[in-house]
């Protein structure tokens, strides 16, 4: 074979892997549409008609490249969580900061912790600039506080991810329990507070935003409740020091003009977010009911999904998630141990939700009888 | 000073730089607007209306995750340049692709080889992960390709980083010259040829896209001709083996929903981007007659930008160059030696162009006299 350039020996040894395979490549694959849009925890609800229009308002004028500072974008945020603008960084959803973060604090060999079965794209990242992934197992279904806490002393690791309110699971804890974890944290460990889904929940999860923490970054996002997945507008809050020290290799031209454009927008209309969370509660207590109707157990969430436990293993609940998927029903599933005997259904339209009522007597009819 | 979180060995010894101090930051600063947007090479026609029609079309379609294969506008992108879809890779603008390939290719200290004066933000991604740039001088204001060739071979470099045409100075190559620089580079040396302006030079700058090399990537953008700076979409052609390779480490959501659909729209509208460059192309007269209006020597460009010689040196242009921003006139100048003495003009709107025009030759008089 003729030699070629050579990757870096990092990223030689990496697999050719994908975090998520998005619906679009399985209905290329299956030849058909999903009926019910259920598996990526979008909101169906789709972003603000105030937000709508600012973008199409917006758009004669993306020849203009953004601004690079997102001078006011930040500055909206900040007042938003009352901080300055100088602790905050916008970036490309929280996958993009997420990533940010880790080139920033993560090389060859350096130990970084999340919980065994947390979220994929951080774990992405981590792997491309060879960090040491350190898994620590759910408890009850909740990443666990101690477990976390042991792993990073034990690993004297600088950085520890955690999600609240949990992805896949959709459980919580309640922000005093959140800043005990905080405070015993060693000074040298960077929490990253992952907020995806926080305005989902019940306001008791969300802890205060302190930027006197030196090793705290909370990630917030317009992916979920403002229904903003494909835009790619999210920011990170912290330290001044630290915010200041993204400037270092942060991508400033990375999210674009329209992103900052909606992303003002969805934040000034707090009524429609409020008209939201209301539908999103509506709807995880239609799934949960739709669940227990079949005998599963759908599991308490703080998010725009809900987790159902399908009382069986993780072989189970895989022939569930095919079966939901034939019966063009768009679902994921948690592949961890354990965690793996659930299927996640994201909140959709009550149209999505009355397919998956229909279908999941049968796909478990099915998967039983396969 | 309390202990706190590290940052890795390399980013801790970066500065805290950007690669372009945006229009908007000098307006706050300034606290007034530019009459005249000329610095960025931003497309001031805009993009098509076909395109502002696709994006106010999708701005409800917004809730939903991008297809993180991006798989029909790859399809689309490899018809247009004749290829298969295997061989192209999309990415947030080629400043999101060049960050791709530096870190999948480069790590502490291996060499890079770029010209001394190009393109700023590669070298920001480049020092991001400590590799180590190697500059050659222009030559007669064009990218030395024997000098970059020779500075390959002296570092055994495993990446050079070319543009053509030029940024900043709108020069270029023949095709035919670069399929020569092409061939003689080492088999293990990876040509990153970024080729942000191609629609906008002669034809006979384009040098034919050829995925048997492997050796060779092509870059290409809709923030130029496209007028979509502001939208971060753009995308590499390559060898099938090495565009797989990015799946290792790319961002799969990066390239925003709103960028998919106005990459497509705006690919599908020739006849629009036919016009634009022949507006460009009367810009860029217009532009030299100022120039050589006020005795001034433009230089001529493949571009929507031309670079004017100011006749004197570094010192002199900056003074040219801060003269026109007082008097909101935007534009940029070329910072590394002997390209310093210029000024660098984007095609704009004629009637940017005649404020230009009424304010470079007070410009240059007050510039003389301080």
């Amino acid at each position: 074979m003729a030699l070629r350039p050579a990757l870096t020996p990092v990223v030689a040894a990496l697999p050719t892997m994908v975090p998520f395979v998005g619906p679009e490549a399985q209905e290329r694959e299956r030849g058909r549409a999903f009926r019910a849009r259920l598996g990526a925890n979008e909101s169906g609800f789709g972003p603000a008609p105030s937000v709508i229009a600012a973008m199409r308002d917006a758009a004669p004028e993306m020849w203009k490249y953004c601004d690079p500072d997102s001078f006011e974008l930040r500055r909206a945020f900040a007042a938003h969580v009352g901080v300055k603008s100088t602790n905050v960084v916008v970036g490309e959803g929280i996958d993009g900061l997420l990533g940010l973060v880790v080139h920033m604090m993560v090389s060859e060999g350096t130990p970084v912790v999340t919980s065994l079965g947390a979220y994929p794209t951080f774990n992405f990242h981590v792997a491309a600039v060879g960090g040491r992934l350190v898994t620590v197992p759910y408890e009850n279904d909740r990443e666990s506080l101690d477990g976390l806490l042991d792993a990073v002393r034990r690993e004297n690791a600088p950085v520890v991810y955690l999600s609240n309110p949990d992805n896949p699971m959709g459980t919580w804890w309640e922000a005093h329990e959140l800043v005990r974890f905080m405070d015993a944290l060693p000074e040298t460990t960077m929490l990253l507070l992952d907020e995806a889904y926080i305005e989902l929940g019940p306001k008791s999860a969300m802890t205060p935003i302190d930027v006197s923490r030196p090793n705290v970054i909370w990630f917030r996002t317009f992916s979920k409740a403002y229904g903003l997945a494909g835009i790619r507008c999210g920011y990170a809050v912290g330290e001044e020091g630290f915010i200041r020290d993204c400037e270092k290799i942060r991508n400033h031209y990375g999210v674009n003009k329209m992103a900052q454009v909606a992303g003002m927008a969805a934040l000034e209309d707090q009524v429609y977010l409020a008209e939201v969370t209301t539908k999103v509660a509506a709807g995880r207590r239609r799934i949960a009911e739709i669940a227990r109707d079949n005998r599963l157990s759908p599991i308490e969430s703080a998010t725009n999904f809900v987790t159902i436990d399908c009382k069986a293993d993780g072989v189970f609940a895989q022939k569930v998630l095919r079966e939901l998927i034939e019966r063009d029903v768009f679902v994921r599933k948690p592949m961890a141990p354990v965690l793996d005997r659930c299927v996640r259904v994201s909140v959709g339209l009550d149209h999505e939700l009355d397919i998956f009522a229909e279908e999941l007597p049968r796909a478990l009819r099915a998967a039983a009888g396969s």
